[in-house]
């Protein structure tokens, strides 16, 4: 940010530009005001850098990581390759089990695509382990957590930044149906109204700041007080929060930090386009960083559709890095194939709406496929789907009798039919 | 429709009203006003009869039906099934391979939610059997089909009465990327362009209405024009079909005949509003039957996601019907277990959808899901999902370690750790 606007292009700079075909110079203009932002750690080696903001194609990230009751380094490993097969633009190492450290910088270490964390579950996980409670968690701790992923190569860090003592109190004065979802918000807050004191991350901001201009990490300004239900969505401890997050935006703008915002949720269909309008206006145009929204509460084993629901209509409205939600969510930790399901079913929202948004190259796809469709050019057609693997084995599953067809209406398909007759 | 503007309240309508907790009378008169139609054939028994239309919640319907390629009885009895048992609240039989009056007998008599068809497929594809191609159709041959279907008890009938000779000189003097891909409108330009002459279901409209009237048979009039890509969407084709087929529901009316429209198709998710206020602005109010809309063209082998976002958003706008999408779309004939997936989909669609329109019910349903699971009360949890034993078998298949939690956070599950805090 700081190179950005000294008016320098660097490498980084370069490389989102020419993957997104937008003019470098314009991408130098936003990294500098914000936004934009390219998460790259500059010790993360062999990382393809993205840009996430503003003019740019929505990103989908992917959260994987063991928790205690599921802990193989493996089996994460191959959640990483699968979530990159399926094109996934980030992924989170969300762990909180087994051996944190090493399963992070593996990670990292096989990962050409950017590197999120949380760093307070490392840091109150060892914590209950080594003294016993999550309360014993102190602010050194913690930024020393911070400190060590940093160095790891971390591209970009979730920090719940917002939830203060004043947030709490609100939030019990109105009440709500589901409290607190965020794990990490739900670690600070057992902490701060134990000890009665200020959240650390909100209080030490600059120590944080510090940390991230040193390894150029983008920071993620969590949601902690994100409705878990649909009944919470949009309610007043939220907006407190993200008027809070405003104001942090700035800090970390002044001190040439990139931010990024994350948004709810459980959100209704009809709050969702208001609740991007509200980010970006207090926020000051910093990217938006969805979970989901799921747009209903009862969609078990199939979350991932009303995360797409959600966050399809989120991205018409202008957020910018969707974070996926699997078929596994609120059931259990995903699998491999969870996490394909996932990254695919975000990826076509995230294109359906960079379609809405104009992006010529979305446009230029579809246009393809079809054209491909009225050719009955049926190689280009499993080529150019989201998941051609997926679409040649249902294709090859059901073999029509003429290679033109498809089994749906076999010979009287409508295509073929009318042909002859547009053709002329 | 008769019987509602006489002010008598037929047993149809008490059933309705009652599964959706609304005044019968109220019903009443959106049925005699068109608003809301309830598709019972006299002749098909055992029906529980479904309302579709303002102030309802919103309905989804799953087609089925085998094709020349693929052409098994038993196979798509299963697929009733699933469609039932995965609360579809309509089923299409679009058969057009094997015996096609068999299936649809079999169909009926095992089917309680209503049943669709789409007439000119038999008419057509017996034509091409039995006198060697498409053009052969006579208008007898057509409305013999129509009445035989009836008689058989068909609740509502697909009818592409919309597509003119003065639509298809607008198609071809504006040209289309994927020209036309409704089955019966294919069949019905190959007929029309052959001849020379008009589409016999617009000239004859009035034989349809009797047919209709007589077994009170819901007339869905079919998009023949709608777009098969994006590229085609809301074009002066498509709108030019619309302002027919808002001619046509009036003179449905005026026979006191039940209609709904049919809509598209594929659609960028930014036309998807637009394209349902001109439908209820231009067929003044009737209810209507949307095919999707996919908000992207590069889904194949998980259109049934593309399909969700766009009913979902269809659905937020005022749409009343869903038509499933699976994910075999444009690949291959669905499978049962397609079947399966398209309903479940969509109805995520249509609840979420719902709950954006203000259904109390629909905003119960997640309310008592968010309370259960603040309360740690799984079993609740597994009852309440949209597909409880999709649910239970995620849970079971990676046991946490204590029965409140789930394997995604373990002990740190954030609603454990501050659910002390907030009880006090």
């Amino acid at each position: 940010m700081e190179q950005a606007r000294k008016g320098i292009i660097t490498d980084a700079m370069k490389r989102v530009a020419s993957k997104e075909k937008i003019d470098t110079e314009n991408l130098r203009i936003s990294v500098a005001q914000g936004t934009v932002v390219i998460p790259a750690n500059i010790n993360h080696k062999h990382l393809d850098p993205i840009g996430i903001g503003k003019g740019l194609t929505i990103k989908v990230n992917a959260n994987i990581g063991t928790s205690l009751d599921r802990a193989d380094i493996d089996e994460e490993l191959l959640k990483l390759s699968a979530a990159i097969n399926a094109k996934a633009d980030a992924i989170m190492d969300l762990s909180t089990g087994g051996d944190i450290t090493k399963i992070r910088q593996s990670i990292l270490q096989a990962s050409n695509i950017p590197v999120g964390t949380v760093p307070i579950y490392q840091a109150a996980v060892e914590t209950a382990g080594n003294l016993g409670g999550i309360i014993r968690l102190t602010p050194d701790i913690l930024f020393e957590a911070v400190e060590a992923q940093a160095q790891d190569g971390v591209d970009f860090m979730t920090v719940h930044c917002g939830i203060t003592l004043n947030a709490l109190q609100r939030l019990r004065l109105q009440g709500r149906t589901t409290d607190i979802v965020s794990r990490g918000g739900a670690f600070l807050t057992a902490w701060m109204l134990h000890h009665k004191k200020e959240n650390p991350f909100y209080e030490h901001f600059e120590r944080l700041l510090s940390i991230a201009r040193k390894y150029d990490i983008t920071l993620s300004l969590g949601d902690a007080l994100r409705p878990g239900s649909l009944a919470d969505a949009t309610d007043r401890a939220q907006i407190q929060e993200l008027l809070t997050l405003g104001e942090l935006t700035e800090r970390a703008w002044e001190a040439g930090v990139q931010v990024m915002i994350e948004g709810p949720g459980h959100v209704p269909m009809d709050q969702v386009e208001a609740n991007v309008i509200m980010q970006k206006k207090l926020c000051n145009g910093a990217p938006f960083y969805v979970l989901g929204p799921l747009v209903t509460d009862i969609a078990a084993g199939y979350d991932h559709i009303a995360c797409a629901i959600g966050g399809a209509i989120a991205g018409m409205a202008g957020a910018d890095f969707l974070c996926y939600v699997t078929p596994a969510e609120h059931l259990r930790l995903p699998s491999v194939e969870d996490v394909k399901e996932g990254v695919i079913a975000n990826r076509i929202a995230a294109h359906a709406a960079d379609i809405a948004r104009g992006n010529k190259r979305a446009i230029k796809w579809d246009l393809e496929m079809s054209q491909a469709r009225k050719a009955l050019d049926w190689k280009k057609q499993i080529s150019l789907s989201i998941d051609p693997l997926k679409a040649k084995a249902y294709r090859a599953s059901s073999k029509p009798s003429s290679d033109e067809v498809c089994t749906m209406c076999g010979e009287f398909c409508a295509i073929k039919i009318v042909r002859d007759y547009f053709s002329s």
